[in-house]
């Protein structure tokens, strides 16, 4: 970490923040300039308060050299993270290419049966559905619960397909157990506390961006996880809250390439809430797989009965296969181009 | 609810989207223009999905008639609620404010108490104080949890100050019995199942606006509270998250007339954590209390030792007290100006 | 228009305001429901100012059901329109890809032909090149104006080339007159004095989106122009400021399948400014390409003697050629997958 | 300037760097640590272009010890700036408040010397309205232009008060020679051709914020102007967009304190464009007196045959009286508050 200190501090000030530094157990290095005094500071400065320090009245600015998660850091695991997933040990990451599909909610075993038989055909590697559901308003539909749970487990007996289902109270941890990857909603992504009880099982999680999150508040959130032992995460752009109001969010894609690059661990992309709009998913997901992210996950609906839905951001079983072979045909052109290959 | 049905659409889809409002208990009024059908929806709308319709690939546009939160809506309850707090009853609400101070984090009783005791003596109604605090890294200080929640009470007893306290997960409760006002934290906003937790107490719970939150979805957050049986609550602007980086977030001063407008519940304002800075601290809590805020929450750090945190964004005691008393000044002129009073 | 009239809204206000929408030429119609009156508006009602109504105390809300812009609508004009470039008549949009690249800043003849000759070599198909450049700060380089374009006009001469360079003033409009495609950027981008005059050439003009600019202000802008009468326009998405720092802006690629739907007008994507960072302009313009952009817009920069700047936003030459060659890799998929084709 | 390289570089690169560094008339100090090296730039570090050195891929970092702004920089003039107003040299600053009102749009002489009178009676100090009016489309009422100026000179003529109005393209200036006070607007912060030919005038500039500008870009803008000669700079903060649509912008009020800290320009704010809604002009006139703004811009309407107009952003004269009156009462006792005196 730098600390830039205001010029025309007096030396005795600067000596007091020298002495409280190291009396935290960090080593410092003091260079004066002509117009201005930098204390270099040396040691695990991940337990120095950037803002505490920043805001000093003596402090002109303060800048960190390392980042300050650990575990989720390329710089100290340089080869890509491979994530197993369920009794068949489905990979993602390093090559290995997540295509997770399913209903926004599950609503009934023929429902989610149809849809996982569907997407299975279609090229799906797991199968997604919302068994707790988070909504801004206490009057919309909650969810089927533990029995959307059970329903789940019925179409991974049908059909092989590991499931990915959304926890939002720790307390329904007993419910997950055979569960492949818990899902953590982006309402919940600084949900510390349930981070911290995620981190003490050893199942995969999924973790989505939170709406207003910088990428590296994403990783910090990895980290949570890691910290408490669990290093099975898998992370997920699913679009940040901007002006812009044609999409639902703002999906950015550059945070594909931005978190290759400061993390191992492997990165998916979610379209269909990101954009909110079925007819955006297709180019989107194209345009995920082409910037390199290790998965995809699509909201897909089956309800001949309610063709009503057709616009809404979720896919109809035909289009979603339409998706996936376009999605394998971009992606194996990006690895082609890329000199790569996949796994 | 108005829904636009697109220009060129069906007979027969119009008549397939009514026939499923209509089976959902609502009632439908068609319109038919030159340029375009619109469908009025009568009835309890809320249980509809505005999304969902807004998607389908035959409406061209959704508008809400009227709002989605009911127990929260000064449409339905015009007059200002007021907030009693602990076994003093302090009011906050309809004229009445909340002066709340205190440390970022309890560290010790002689800190507690020595803070305690100076902002009550500046003028402060309740105390805050963090216990359990919800940290971006793992590897920082989360604060003394149970008994730092001790040491508030302590503080309570020595001062007689109300307490307000945050809590980051349901399961700690119990320890809350004698807390005087639960705080939710701007990143456990939409944390719903913490929210049903909560509405199930009779405590007053004080809400943070999330970072990427709008004003209405706040609102939602209070009606998960209210609408499991706590109407206490009180609103709480802290900033909102923008591209602008002088000031830690973006202070939203414009929701608080929008707040009392569309609820009759109180607001308060964190110049504090919105600004991040202590030299703005002051300036924007005298603009709340001008712009109509039923209260502040402000850092106040008491630590002649750490001479050094001067800068952040906590005030000393002698600061807060200059701070209470200009908002004072500030608030009885704009009560003056508006013909109003203090409660 | 809808427009929304508050419930207990007395009848003779409504009278009122429908007299007045009536006095500027257009029809109304009245529907009156249980909880709310509704005025429909029938007409040119790109005319009628939806702030000005939304804003009335008797109004609920404002709905459009036709988008105020005109000559940029597709609905008005389904193909995709083909825009062609200088005395070659190279072509962008409707399958045609425009691949345009070049420096930052055109600094010497030597430079700029270097430049225009390897990315020449490389597959572009227009070279850009700085003359006059927007600066935030009045001590920057501010190019060399007159005689960056005379440079680039040398360098069209060497290579063939069609040249891109961006106008910040009317009154310059002489020196552009061999000038192929005349950008206007971000900052210009609601510079209206400007729009009309461009809008009175017949030069293609290439408009980035403003940095808060929604996507249809960008449709807007180019209306303007397009009703100066000038209708060769090239829409570019270059990234809109969020809160997050990791990179400069957020590149919104979900703008062009949007911008595809709403208009017929090509639309390009520019990594490099978006993006800010070298490394990640290559994955980004892999995503244009895969999503359906109509060409890409590239900094490239040529400089042996200062290979200092190979981490800045420009690309050394020899990584656009791998660049230029995973886009053609990608499109050729995309298109495959698309069951479309090149043009 | 600081630059940090990266741990691991090259000695060899790291001298490239500093030759280059020098080669541009700085001077450079070296500091090596254990885990990084830092470079010490000293001299006009205005000249180095931030972005360009912080994308270099030996560098991890960069940051600026001394703000890009010199003129506008409150370090090298620590009084507040005192700006003197037309032939009645009304002054703007240092504890003297301008009180700027009027309507949007100039529309008939009746209109104007109407309005001028009633907000001259209510306290104002300076008329606004808008001649030449910036909309985003072109089918949208454009102002009355050169005959908006000379009904503005009338109405001054007939009140004495100063006018205010905005100029989009250089090329009016001479239109603008009794103008009193020439606005650029938000949408213009950035036209820089613009800014240098205001910057060769002597007339005060009021300058607005830019819809998506830092408050540093704000003083960059200004510094433009001033770095062309002319220091008569009056800064005006009209809100920012975000993600929230309770109001049409965020009024950003902590850009007060901000700007009066960085700069010894006065700072006004415009509620009526920030909001976009008249019932919250006056609370957020009144936070904005509190916190210290040397001023506001008020958009008041008169229009008794139009009274639809009523809810709009624009208040009617006698709404205008009682927030001017309510300014007064807040400001008076903000001023006590601070110790300070009204000039």
């Amino acid at each position: 970490m730098i600390i830039i200190v205001k010029s025309g501090t007096k030396e005795e000030r600067i000596r007091d923040l020298i002495r409280w530094i190291e009396a935290q157990g960090l080593k410092t290095h003091l260079s004066e300039g002509e117009y201005s005094t930098i204390i270099g500071v040396i040691g695990d400065t991940s337990k120095l308060d950037e803002n505490l320090v920043g805001g000093l009245d003596i402090v002109e600015g303060v800048k960190r050299v390392s980042e300050p998660f650990k575990s989720a850091n390329r710089k100290f695991h340089p080869l890509d993270s491979v994530i197993e997933v369920g009794e068949a040990k489905a990979k993602v990451g390093a090559g290995h290419f997540a295509m997770i599909a399913g209903p926004c909610s599950v609503e009934s075993e023929e429902q989610i049966i149809s849809v996982a038989k569907s997407v299975k055909a279609a090229g799906a590697t797991m199968l997604r559905g919302g068994a707790f559901k988070p909504r801004t308003s206490p009057y919309d539909f909650q969810g089927l619960k533990a029995d959307g749970i059970e329903l789940l487990l019925e179409a991974k007996r049908e059909t092989g397909l590991p499931i990915v289902t959304e926890i939002m109270n720790a307390n329904h941890l007993p419910l997950f157990e055979e569960v492949d990857v818990i899902q953590v909603g982006a309402r919940n992504m600084q949900n510390f506390e349930l981070l911290k009880e995620l981190g003490k099982t050893n199942k995969p999680i999924l973790i989505k961006r939170g709406l207003a999150n910088t990428i590296k508040e994403l990783l910090m959130s990895a980290e949570y996880i890691m910290a408490s032992g669990n290093e099975n995460i898998i992370l997920c752009e699913r679009g940040i809250r901007t002006f812009e109001t044609a999409t639902r969010n703002t999906l950015d894609l550059s945070a594909v390439p931005v978190l290759h690059e400061l993390s191992h661990l492997p990165v998916i992309v979610d379209p269909s809430h990101a954009t909110g709009v079925a007819r955006y998913v297709k180019p989107m997901a194209m345009a995920a797989a082409a910037c390199g992210a290790d998965g995809l996950i699509i909201e897909v609906h089956n309800d001949p009965a309610h063709a009503l839905c057709d616009g809404a951001q979720s896919l109809r079983p035909e289009q979603f296969a339409e998706l996936a072979q376009a999605v394998r045909t971009v992606r194996a052109a990006a690895l082609e181009a890329e000199g790569g290959k996949q796994a």
